[in-house]
């Protein structure tokens, strides 16, 4: 296995995440297109477990009260079958979004139509939609192209599917991790999608995975909720989502490779840790694609009193567009950096404070550091398209990372003209 | 008196504000250029009393935990002075901020300086300063320039203490308001600076405000703080500012022509009104001169459950960059929109919400107006350099405004280079 790229964070331990193709045994996938939106371009996609076979499903939706269609379909039908579940199609150029009472009867009979052609109940199969926010799903378009779809199911198109699933991306985004464990290989992989950077929390994320381990839908749903608060919430503001955001993952079923029944077994950490790392290498892919971005920057707070005081400052700075366009002009301006931390509504004392800027103190105790080649070493790191800043507290323990892009013309370029 | 102007909030009653010279008696104003990082141009100004008597200052501050050392100073010497004051030096280019207990020094040396030449005490001597993060303000180029700067002291110079407070403003802001009150003119006149209207709350501001009417110093303060929340913090977030943030106002000394000494005099009302659209008007100028800003929107929120709910909704919708560059783009993108609505953490039924865009209503009880021209006119009024955006819940009677601007190519370019 090459060592295509190894997460931040640092529990990354043994599990080594790659971004290349990869097969979950279990899992069939495909993609189409079906001119909902976009025409001549993969906008369809399904994933279905072997057999149609109902395997335990969890699920992290949007907190935005105005969740949309699919969202509220997903929601219920993952309620009425106890957390189980087939297939999920997804599709994108049209979000089917404050679309209403209609929106949510297209979404099911989206559902059905789904479930007719490869025969099984109505509430065992998903629905994710992303694009514009307005116009209704178009079943009609979804329904034409259902056989294609479901006869070309295969257990190595996740590449397609990743492609199916884009908007505003420019590359499609993809993430494997494995590992031996009592001499079975246990997998995780996956597929994302997202953009719009500047302001993660209103870009439509959807991320869907799988693994070939059995594990019980009530541990997979923890491990999920815990793993996503650990990766794309950490590219995004708690409860602030946007009307489709869904993160959903399919365990195998009771042929799966390992069982975890009780989230006790010695399986289960490593589970989580795949599952963990696959999420945090999507959700920096989505960051890397940020719209107009021409620099990832990860920014880590230390010393924190908490690890909650920790989020809020590092996310503060992420998302301060001063900051970012600080980052996109390559001008090393540790004040703004400063400024956000000491507006993050968190007490600390500003006289204890550092700033590193890759291994580069430029602030120290409160004061910038005023060596002669500081700035010009600081510039340095500017200039660089991967940035790595670091603010020292000495208040606590608490620690945290959050990973963001710069702000640049092209971010106002697709945003500007978006529908057009 | 030409109507040059009128503050768009309600209660703007009878003051008319108008952006035109002024004079306040009582006090005296000048700039001159020190050359303190700009060259050529005004930097530094003096606003004093007449005779430089102590009158009641009241000033509110930035609540970043990295306040400037001008900011310091300041708070130290209104405390000790118990609100008396009879001079502000403000200069531009460098804002002293981060820069520790040498800038406090620096800071306090500036208004002994001041202090000495006017032969005041140095606590009722206050400064404020705008520009650069670290470095320390110029105490000599302060001082070379202070003879010139005292004896230019004059009534009718605030065109000039407009300009060299500038930073990134491209025009200078002042506003004035006056009215017969029992036979006697009373009236507020001011300045002000600021920028980096994306996220106000990143960018300093300074305003500074005089009256002729006599006003207690407890009278003045709590009314400049209620003033300040209708108009500044609506431009900005609660608590979120920058290092340098301030607003100051004095008023008249005994010799004044009313006098406010309960705060329950009819002329108070008269007074805070005064205070309050022209705090407004100053604050609609910082939003039209946002940096690269090309369009003013004025964002509004009725039916809310509460006045505190209607604007948090506002400011998140007024915040939203996906939202801002939208209207650089003249994309009248509503989803993006109610899904910032949707995310502003506060409790409402979606089903009841509407969205019109200045009298045009393009979403009505939680889905989009299908009318077959709403989407050319909503073009038309994205069209426009004013918009007006209204929001309105159906929960009970909270309502709000705020004011913004777009998001646009400008922004980028000032802020990648602001330093260099």
């Amino acid at each position: 296995m090459t060592h295509v790229h190894v997460a931040a964070e640092k529990n990354t331990k043994n599990a080594v995440v790659v971004r290349k193709p990869f097969v979950i045994e279990g899992f069939r996938v495909n993609a189409v297109s079906c001119n909902m939106r976009y025409s001549g371009r993969l906008d369809l996609a399904l994933i279905a477990t072997e057999r149609f076979l109902k395997v335990p499903v969890a699920a992290v939706f949007t907190q935005n009260l105005f969740a949309a269609a699919p969202v509220e379909v997903s929601r219920r039908h993952l309620k009425s079958s106890g957390g189980m579940g087939c297939a999920v199609l997804i599709n994108s150029g049209i979000a089917n979004a404050c679309t209403g009472d209609r929106g949510i009867k297209l979404a099911e009979e989206t559902c059905r139509k789904v479930a007719k052609a490869i025969s099984v109940s109505s509430e065992s199969v998903l629905v994710a939609s992303t694009g514009v926010i307005g116009p209704h799903i178009k079943v009609k378009a979804v329904e034409g192209v259902l056989p294609e779809l479901v006869n070309g199911l295969a257990p190595d198109k996740w590449d397609s599917v990743a492609k199916a699933i884009m908007t505003t991306d420019t590359v499609p985004k993809s993430a494997y991790a494995e590992m031996m464990v009592g001499g079975e290989t246990v997998k995780v992989g996956g597929v994302a999608k997202g953009s719009g950077m500047i302001a993660p929390n209103m870009a439509t994320m959807l991320a869907f995975l799988c693994t070939n381990v059995h594990v019980n839908q009530k541990i997979l749903q923890e491990m999920l909720a815990k793993a996503v608060d650990e990766s794309f919430n950490r590219i995004t503001v708690d409860g602030d989502t946007s009307t489709n955001d869904t993160v959903m993952m399919f365990a195998a079923g009771p042929d799966g490779v390992a069982k975890i029944l009780t989230g006790r077994e010695p399986e289960a950490e490593v589970i989580y840790e795949l599952i963990c790392n696959v999420c945090q290498d999507l959700a920096c892919q989505i960051v890397e694609d940020g719209e107009g971005a021409t620099k990832f920057v990860e920014i880590t707070v230390t010393g924190a009193a908490s690890k909650e005081d920790a989020k809020r400052i590092a996310k503060c700075i992420a998302e301060s567009p001063l900051v970012k366009t600080a980052f996109y002009g390559g001008d090393a301006n540790w004040g703004r950096i400063v400024a956000a931390a000491g507006r993050a509504g968190v007490r600390f004392d500003p006289k204890k404070v550092s700033l590193y800027f890759d291994d580069l103190c430029v602030f120290k105790d409160g004061v910038p550091v005023l060596l002669p080649d500081v700035e010009k070493r600081a510039s340095e790191v500017f200039g660089k398209d991967r940035i790595f800043v670091k603010l020292v507290l000495r208040e606590g323990i608490g620690e945290a990372t959050v990973w963001t892009c710069d702000l640049s013309h092209g971010y106002v370029d697709i945003n500007a003209s978006y529908r057009t």
